[in-house]
Formats: C-alpha cells, sequence, structure tokens
C-alpha cells in the first residue's frame, strides 16, 4: 500500500470565488441586522402576489370571453368574488401572524393543529408550489422580455436559466440585500399602475373616458353558452382569477425575517399588500371593462380586426389607452415594471422556500442540511435546490408559460384550505382555556369562512384544471409526501439505533496497533513514530507485496536501519492491496474480538490540485472498507510536503 | 461537529458491473498464460501497418496524378521507394527486438542510447502518434461503414466514439482475448488482397488482365509540371506512401508479450509482417497500374466520365476489376475486410500505448498508476486515457478523416529516426567490448542506413505535410515533452523530500487526545472510549457550540452520565464548525510542539449510498483541513449502522 495522498488544497481553493460571489461570512450575531423593515419585507415577500395583478383581470376576460362579449357582464361579479376571497384569505392569514410568531405558514399551523399527516400534505404543496412559482413568473417575465428583444428568442430557456441563477445568487448574498434589490421594481409597478388607474378613473368622471384599441372588435363566442354553462363558464373564470392570491402565504412563512414586533409587522405588511391588491385587481378590472378591452385566446375568433392584429395583453392595451398610445412614458413606465416584477415574482419563493425546507429540515423531514445557515446567515441549500429545481423545470417545459402555468394553483389551495382548518382547530382549543375571549369567536369565523371558502375553490381549480396540466401537481405533491415520510422514517431508525445504552461503551482491554507501510519513507517512520507514542499492547508494521522485488528491498533496508518494529509482509496473488490488510485485520478481531485494531496510515498531503494524479489512491480505498470493520479504527498520519506552504511542512 | 458519515458502500457497489464488463481478477502468476503465440501476436500488433495496404496506393497514384497520367510512370519507382524503405525499418526494428527484449521500441532504445531528452522526444512522438492512430483508424473505417449504410451517416461521431470505447473494452479484457476477437479480420483481410493479386496477376499472365472502371477516364493536370517541380511531386507521393510505415515500431514495443522466446518471436513477427506488407502492397500498385486506376483528388479534373460518378477507392476498383464487377463475392470481401481491418488498425495502438505509458510510468514521466497492471494483468489506465483522448480529437475534428490523416505520420518517423540512431550508438559501444562480433559491423550498417534514410523521410514528410496540418503535432510533440519533464521533477522532488534522515524521526514525548462531539449518541461514546484505550497523556471532549441551545442540553446530558473527560465547548459565531477546533489545535501546538494532538472524530458509516445525503458531511471537511496541521494525526472512530449489514454493526 503505497501512502495516500489528500487534496485538502481543494477546499482552500474553492474559498476566494466565494467570497467575491456571497460575500463575507456574518456573525451569527448579526441575524437582527438582517431583519426586514416593513417597506422592504413587502418587496421581498409581496412582490408574487402583487405581481399577479398583470394577468390576473386578463385570465378572468380571456374565459368569460369564450362565450362571446355579452357575458363580459359578469365580469365585475367574478372579480368581486376574488376580492372578497382575497380579503378572506389575508384576513384569515393575519391571525396566523400572531398564533405562530416563528413562522411556517400553512405547515406549522397544521402541523400543530391537524396532525403530522395533514402538515406534510400541506408542506408538500406548498414545496412543489413554490418550484412551480419560480418557474412560471421567470417564463412569464422572459417571455415579456423576448417579445421586445426578437433576437433573444431561440435563448429563452438559456436566459431563464439565466435568471433564476441571478436569483439564487442575490438570495444567497442576503435576505436584507435581495430586499434592497428588490424595492424600486416593485415599487415602481404600483406606482405605475396606481398612477394609470388615478389618470383612468379622472378621464372617466370628466366625461372622455379612454378607449382599448379593441373596444371596436366583437368576439365570436367558441359555443353557445345557456344557462348551467354559463355557471360553469363564471366558475373557470373565477378559478383563472384566484392566481390573484398565489404567494399570499409568503408573508406568514417568513415572519422570522420580519423586525420585531415581528408578528406586527408581519400581520401590517400582509394588510398593505391585500389592500393594494385589491386596489390595482379592481382599479385595473373597471379601466379594462370601461375602456371596452375585448380579447381572445384564440384570435380567429376576433371580428373586425385588421389582418396581423396582434393581441396585447390586458394590462398593456388600458396603459396605451389611459396614456394615449403605445409612445406615451406612461404606458413604457407600466410594460417595463411589469416584466420586471414578473421575473421578481419568483423572488416569494426563494424567501418562502428556504425557510419551509428549513422548518422540514428541523424536524427530519428533509435533510437536515436544509436547517443550516449558510454564510451569510440565509438558508444556502434550500436556496441552491429551488433554483435548481426550477430550472429543471424551465428546461423540460422548454420555458413555456402557457404549459406551465396551469399547474400552479392547486398547490396554493391546497395550503389555503389546511392552514385554515388548522386555525378553526387552534381556535376552538384556544376557547376551551380559561383566557379565551369573545374575540377568538370571531377569529375561528373569519377562519371557518376561509377553509370553507377555499376548500370550494380548490374543487372548483381542481374540476377546471386537471386536464389542462394539473394532474402533474396531483402527481407531484403524493410523491413529495412519500419522501418526506421515507426521510422521517430514516432519521428516526438512524436515532434509535445511536441512542446511548445504559451502560455505555465498553473500554477495549488491549489495542493492537498496524502501520501500513509501502515504502521506507520519512512518511512512514513518522507513522510508526506516532503508532510508538499511543504505546499500544502490540505494534506491528505490515506491507503489502505486489511487486517481489521492491518487497525484497523494503525488507532488507528495515533491518539495515534497525526499525524496532517488526515488518510483516502480506502475499497478494492479485496486485490488491485492500483485500491482504482486512483478512489480516479480521483475522485480529477474530482471535480477540473485544480488543481494538488500530490501523495507522502514512499520507502525503499535497500542495495542488494536480499533485493528486501523480500519486495514487489506494489508501483511500482501503480506509472505505476498512470502516465497515467493528472494532477498528482508522488513524491518518499525515505529512506535508513542503508544496502546501503550511509552517512545519516539509520537516520531519 | 456532527459526526461525520461515509459512504464505503459505493466501493461494493461498483463490483459487480466491473466483473461482468471486464471478466473476474486474475492472480499475477497467470501473466504468462497471457503472452502471445505468433499467430495471435501478427493480428495485435501488425492491424496498423497491415490496413495502411488499404490506402497507401491510393495516396501515391493521388499525389502524382496532380501532374497528369503520365507521371503515373513514376509510381513503380516511388512505391520501390516506399518498399526499400519498409524493408530496411523492418530490418533495423528486428535488431531493436533482439538488443532490448523488454520492450519499448523507440523509446527504450533513446533512453539507453541517446539520453533522457532524446528518449522522451521519441516518447512524446510516439504517445501522439497512437492516439491519432486510433483517432484516424476508426474515423477511416467509419468512413467506409457510413457509405455503406448511409443512414448512419449523421451519427458518425457517435458511432466512432462508440467504436473506440468497444476497444477499449476488448482490451480491458485482456490481451489474449483481443489477439483471438482480432484475427478473424486481419487474417480475412490478408487472405482476401493475396487471393485477389493473385486471381489478377493469373489474368494478366493468361492475357485477360483485368481492367479497372475508370481506365477510360482522362485526368487533367492540376498544373503543368517540368523538372524540379516533378521531383516534389514525386517526393510529396513518397511522404503520402509512407503512411505503410506507420505501426511498425508497435512489434518492437510489445516484445514482452510475447511467448518465449520472446526476442525470436517478436523479430519473426515482424519479419512475417514486413514480407506480408511488401507482398500485399507491391501487388496491389501493380494491379493498379495494369488495370490502369485512374483517378484525381478533384473530381472536375477526370475527363471522360459520366455525369455523377463517384470516385471508389484504388482497392474497390483492383477487387471490381479482377473479380469482375462490385457484385461479385471477391469484391464483397475485400472491402468488408478492408472496412473491418480499418477500424481494427487502431488495436495496434492499444497495445502500444499502455505499454509506452508503464514504462514512462515506471520512469516517473508519467503518473505511476500508468505502470500498474489492472485486475485482468493489462495495463488499464493506458486504455482508458487512449481511448478517452481519441474520442476527444475524434469529437473536436468531427470524425473527419482528410483533416486527421494529415497529423499523423511525423511522430512515426521522428521515432524511426531516433531509434535507429539509438541502435547505432548501441553498436558502436558494443563493437568497443571484447565479445564484439564482425556481425556487429552489418547491424551497425543497417540502422546507420535507417536512421539516414528516414531522417530525410522525416524532412520530407515535414515539408510536404507542414501546412496540411502537420504543425498541430509539431505544437503537440513539445507540450507532452515538457509534460513528462514536470512530472518527473515533481516526482523527484517529492522522493528528496520523503527521503529518511539518518537520525529518523523523534518519538513525541506526550499525546495530547481530543474527541469531537456533536451529540451524545453511541458513535461518541464509542469514540471516548477507544480514545481513552489508547491512554494519551491528556484527553479532552470538544464540541462546537452552533446552537446555544443544543449545546447547553448536552453539557447537561454530559453531567448526568457522568462522562469522566471533560467536555470543552467552542464557541462559533459564524456557525463554522472547522476554523475553532483548528484553532484548538493550533493552540495546542504552538504551546508543545515537540508533542502531538490525536483527533478522534467518530463518524457513522451507512449501507446506502442515498444515506449520505440525510447525514451531512462538516466532518470530512474538518478532516481535510487537520491534515494540513502539522504534528497532528486523525483518528476516524466509525460506528457501523445496522444498515451496512456488517456482522456485528449496530451493537454497542
Amino acid at each position: 500500500m503505497t501512502a495516500g495522498r489528500r487534496l485538502a488544497g481543494g477546499v482552500k481553493v474553492l474559498e476566494l470565488p466565494k467570497r467575491l460571489l456571497v460575500g463575507r461570512p456574518l456573525r451569527s450575531e448579526r441575524l437582527g441586522e438582517t431583519l426586514l423593515p416593513k417597506r422592504l419585507a413587502l418587496p421581498v415577500f409581496c412582490s408574487d402576489p402583487l405581481s399577479s395583478n398583470a394577468y390576473a383581470t386578463e385570465e378572468i376576460l380571456l374565459m368569460l370571453s369564450l362565450g362571446g362579449l355579452a357575458l363580459l357582464q359578469l365580469a365585475p361579479w367574478v372579480a368581486a368574488v376574488v376580492v372578497a376571497l382575497l380579503i378572506v384569505v389575508v384576513a384569515s392569514y393575519r391571525q396566523t401572524c400572531y398564533a405562530y410568531p416563528s413562522g411556517g405558514g400553512a405547515y406549522a399551523v397544521s402541523r400543530a393543529n391537524l396532525g403530522r399527516n395533514a402538515s406534510l400534505v400541506a408542506a408538500s404543496a406548498l414545496l412543489v408550489d413554490y418550484v412551480l412559482t419560480v418557474a412560471v413568473s421567470v417564463a412569464a417575465g422572459v417571455q415579456n422580455i423576448v417579445s421586445a428583444v426578437p433576437v433573444l428568442a431561440p435563448h429563452a430557456v438559456a436566459v431563464s436559466i439565466g435568471m433564476i441563477a441571478v436569483l439564487a445568487w442575490m438570495n444567497l448574498r442576503g435576505v436584507k440585500e435581495s430586499g434592497t434589490a428588490f424595492a424600486v421594481p416593485t415599487y415602481g409597478f404600483i406606482a405605475a399602475v396606481l398612477v394609470m388607474i388615478v389618470v383612468g378613473f379622472v378621464r372617466i368622471l370628466t366625461g372622455a373616458p379612454a378607449q382599448a384599441e379593441s373596444a371596436p372588435y366583437g368576439v365570436v363566442p367558441a359555443s353557445h353558452v345557456t344557462g348551467l354553462a354559463v355557471v360553469l363558464l363564471a366558475m373557470r373564470a373565477f378559478a383563472s382569477g384566484c392566481t390573484a392570491l398565489t404567494g399570499v402565504e409568503a408573508v406568514s412563512n417568513g415572519v422570522p425575517n420580519f423586525r420585531r414586533p415581528k408578528s406586527r409587522n408581519a400581520a401590517d405588511t400582509l394588510a398593505i399588500m391585500g389592500g393594494v391588491t385589491v386596489a390595482m385587481f379592481a382599479g385595473i378590472t373597471v379601466l379594462a371593462l370601461t375602456s371596452h378591452v375585448h380579447l381572445s385566446d384564440n384570435p380567429a375568433r376576433l371580428t373586425g380586426a385588421p389582418a396581423g392584429y396582434q393581441q396585447r395583453t390586458v394590462i398593456a392595451q388600458v396603459a396605451g389607452a389611459v396614456f394615449g398610445g403605445y409612445h406615451s412614458i406612461g404606458f413604457f413606465a407600466v410594460q417595463t415594471f411589469t416584466a420586471a416584477i414578473l421575473v421578481l415574482a419568483a423572488n416569494t419563493a426563494f424567501n418562502g422556500f428556504p425557510i419551509l425546507a428549513s422548518l422540514l429540515g428541523h424536524d427530519g423531514f428533509l435533510p437536515r442540511q436544509f436547517s443550516r445557515r449558510g454564510d451569510r446567515l440565509v438558508f444556502s441549500n434550500g436556496i441552491v435546490i429551488l433554483a435548481a429545481l426550477a430550472g429543471v423545470l424551465i428546461w423540460v417545459f422548454q420555458a413555456s408559460t402557457t404549459r406551465l402555468i396551469q399547474l400552479y394553483i392547486i398547490g396554493v389551495f391546497v395550503s389555503f384550505t389546511l392552514s385554515q382548518a388548522g386555525m378553526v382547530v387552534h381556535w376552538t382549543r384556544s376557547l376551551r382555556e380559561p383566557s379565551a375571549t369573545v374575540s377568538m369567536h370571531r377569529s375561528r369565523a373569519i377562519n371557518a369562512f376561509g377553509a370553507v371558502f377555499t376548500a370550494v375553490v380548490l374543487v372548483i381549480v381542481l374540476i377546471t384544471k386537471f386536464t389542462h396540466g394539473a394532474w402533474i401537481v396531483v402527481l407531484a405533491m403524493p410523491a413529495v409526501f412519500l419522501l418526506m415520510k421515507g426521510i422521517r422514517r430514516d432519521y428516526d431508525r438512524v436515532e434509535a439505533e445511536l441512542r446511548p445504552r445504559p451502560g455505555g461503551v465498553a473500554l477495549p482491554p488491549r489495542v493492537f496497533a498496524i502501520v501500513l507501510v509501502s515504502k521506507l519513507h520519512t512518511p512512514t517512520l513518522r507513522a510508526l513514530a506516532y503508532a510508538r507514542a499511543t504505546r499500544p499492547t502490540t505494534l506491528t508494521a505490515i506491507t503489502v507485496a505486489t511487486d517481489q522485488d521492491a518487497s525484497d528491498a523494503l525488507l532488507r533496508e528495515w533491518s539495515e536501519r534497525a526499525i524496532p518494529v517488526p515488518l510483516k509482509v502480506l502475499h497478494s496473488p492479485y496486485r490488491d492491496v485492500t483485500g491482504p490488510v482486512l483478512e489480516y485485520v479480521k483475522d485480529i478481531r477474530r482471535g480477540s474480538p473485544r480488543d481494538l485494531v488500530a490501523v495507522f496510515i502514512p499520507e502525503y498531503v499535497v500542495g495542488h490540485w494536480w499533485e493528486a494524479f501523480l500519486h495514487n489512491q489506494s489508501a483511500l480505498r482501503l480506509k472505505a472498507h476498512l470502516l465497515f470493520q467493528t472494532g477498528v479504527m482508522v488513524i491518518n498520519v499525515p505529512w506535508q510536503l513542503a508544496s502546501t506552504g503550511e509552517p512545519g511542512a516539509g520537516a520531519p
């Protein structure tokens, strides 16, 4: 066995690029400093629900248009139900922020109130949903960018994956930094849309309402719709409009990231988000209807449009109409911020996923690595895994928003329903205690109403979206669920196995030391000296003879130097080093099973990565095998070559 | 620091597929059985020079045709010089087989006679050439296959790389097996071509000489050629015809693989190969000229040919003419065996490269791993590296023979010249000894003539091929040369550093033992027991506090169980485990630099590869860093989980 080699230098080589990328490590005490004030928490946690204003109205109008323009009269009612739902969900989650200040949203609430399985269902729904959020938002944002810069079109997948990498990188640098970076586009989007709404309303009040470019066009119904079919179509429109609610749970998940008073600040942020979203969604919907935006999922059903007419998005048409054309500064601002916030909406998931994964890792349902904070105090592993999974999704679906968007509303409503059902149990339990207050009845009513409402929406969404791709999520969720159960089972098994017995571990009465020798060089001499210093019961040097001449020379040198340790030669007919040594060790163990075998392996540590190729790895393989033997300990005696540059290296 | 984890199971997992692929390991004693009899050595070592008959004549005719059909009268003379050169080189290498029975060809000869630098020049020439041989032969063979099966055309690169993989696999199974597999195509090729020559000659003698399909066509000269230009063109034709000599050195490289008497058998094999090659080359050339094969590198210069006429290779035209058409069995046999031997010619390199690399590895000019025989007694590492390099070349040049073939004759002639110059020195030296015989004068004359002859050819080849791509080789050879020098320099430096001092290594007077603790589970207790069993001077348990609650709980449990070892808590503001432990160890070393620090690391060994993901790797990273510290030894105390299935695993 030749002395092993080590490439520990690699550990150092990677240090500088890592520092340049993510910045210097932060002390644990500075966790407080990375906490978010409300003005930064809003962009960090709410870019997802805010961004959905960019398409929620459009989704409703598109669905209703299947039944022709006449059905657009239903739009205000559908929008009103979405707004009501949003208010209920926000109110409901505000309660959660107070009740569960350690975060976790649906997962923490179901775990506390509905038991392990319900909480894992919620967790798997959320995990799947976060991945989809990143994929859908980035794909949608890139689609907007690509339609503006057509040369990028063939590279949409690469651009999307690049964007995900940038998002992951910003998040690895830390929550606070990413909050600052995302504040501008988020507030820009809110401001641009609110200005548009105000200007639009002023024009209505002054009797000069804006007219959309598509106002003169008609829409031929896809089929003649009457009676029950109208209700079904309204339900589909409602299910599509519910995209406006995705991401609401991120705030309650992220309560630990808020400045103190955490719960209060989180609940306030939720309320602000809810208010802004309602204002924007309602405003855009009113303007879209009053400016008579007419559109269809199939351009062939659009009548009166000129040849080659390209449908713009609802928000684009409204902005164009309100600000007087597609070359106005107002239109440009709305479009730019819309594209930006669509990409950044993915950031909500980058904040939610790692926190949820850390809770699951802490509870043993995901690898524990997820629960450790990285150099910059963020849960780095969760960020990296989320980016990787979203990247794979983007690549598999070739960055196609239409194929991805259908997948991603089931998970949200599963977690909404479970979360609020859990809150109902929570209040019911609290009401039994002496400290119960009357307001708890009101809270429970809010949550009960929310639970029923979102459960109904979940059923509607499942029915209307299942065949459009949602079945993938319906398969993925149980898979994640079972994976988490399996991981926990393994952790439980290992923990039970490692639990110390009352008797402790018996002290081995004797230690048989073995020093592996390939050549008589200084590392070998050092290993022999160290082995003697531990004063074992017996000490033997062994060498494996793969080459008769070499082992003869070694024996000769051994006796010439009069080394005071016996050298034993093991023969190896298959030129294999591992087998004979393992056999030798097993023999000792068989002879005295209560004793300990200490195997000393001289290694030399190289300073350059390429030196690793020049020195072979048979010692590594042997060590891996020795670790499988009971009653054996493996001792690495390193010899640092001068090239490591360590103080004292190269000296005997 | 949590207890580390090991994935030693991976070592076992890979065992079964490896056995299925390469077969059971062979005992070292069986090396004799894998030695080759002459009838198998011929296909193994000579498929390359034999296969060149498939294109050597064509290369000459193509070059001469640049000057028009009139210059074809020079063809017999050019061919005669090639034949003479071949005879000289074969005679010269036969001497080498006797003088250097341990193999190595040009490298061994130049090392013994011309010094290190000359031998490294020869070695780099040969290494580059072997890689090119594999790439060119496989690409040429696949081109033949692809022209027969056009659906494969878009996959030429993949097919070529697949073929290289198959060749590597056959060679990894062992020399003898590959010899058997390659005997059929090699002997088939020889037989088919010799039958073709005999039939062709009989037809000439009976007054019915074969007529090639291209006999009626004329060739327009590329330029009007007179005087010196004719000589230059003849030289280019000669340089191209010299491809017939590639691979001759493989036999002298492979002498150790022959059955006893090794040298005699190798020399005889060389003679047989030379005889067969001369017969085939001369025969094909005579038949090509008498059947009036007319061809041109540019089809536009071919006159009288019908539209859409596709030029066939010379050997195909001759076979068609002799056997009476392109649907005869004889034509089919010649074509099939030609394609087969072209691919198998690569096998010569698969035998030469690993042996040369093993010699270089043994001498310290390449990583030593190249000098170790694998399970099947072949130099596995050389085979794998050769296949990888050739695969990369094929991929970079997209399996284009025309682009690759220009590269690959320089190396051959560099090594020929050096090898024969070395032999001249060898004989001169021998002649000075009292045992000198008269025949040595003759041997020296042969080698001297050969050296001058091949040196002249080298110059001709360099001049005529340089701008056609040979410059790549002219760059690659010095690069390989410098790489080998650098590797040797590193080995020398390390060896000097590791050479034991006369005083030996001082015994460290005291041993400070440290046990790393993350949790109080059985692996920790075992590590503590083992550490106590080595009776160190001091024994301390240390834990790194990344989480205050966890370390408080640990301290509580520690005192509850009344563990007789003090537990020290190291604080880690950056949640990093490695830093504080390293600092602690360095502190001890600073205090008593002559003493030894023994760091015990409890690890648990998992049985399944996926378990590795569930248990973190911070111990691995810490160990890598500890090995850089002088005066430290790192002790792995493994705990085998029951899932490893090891006897005694899971028991305390």
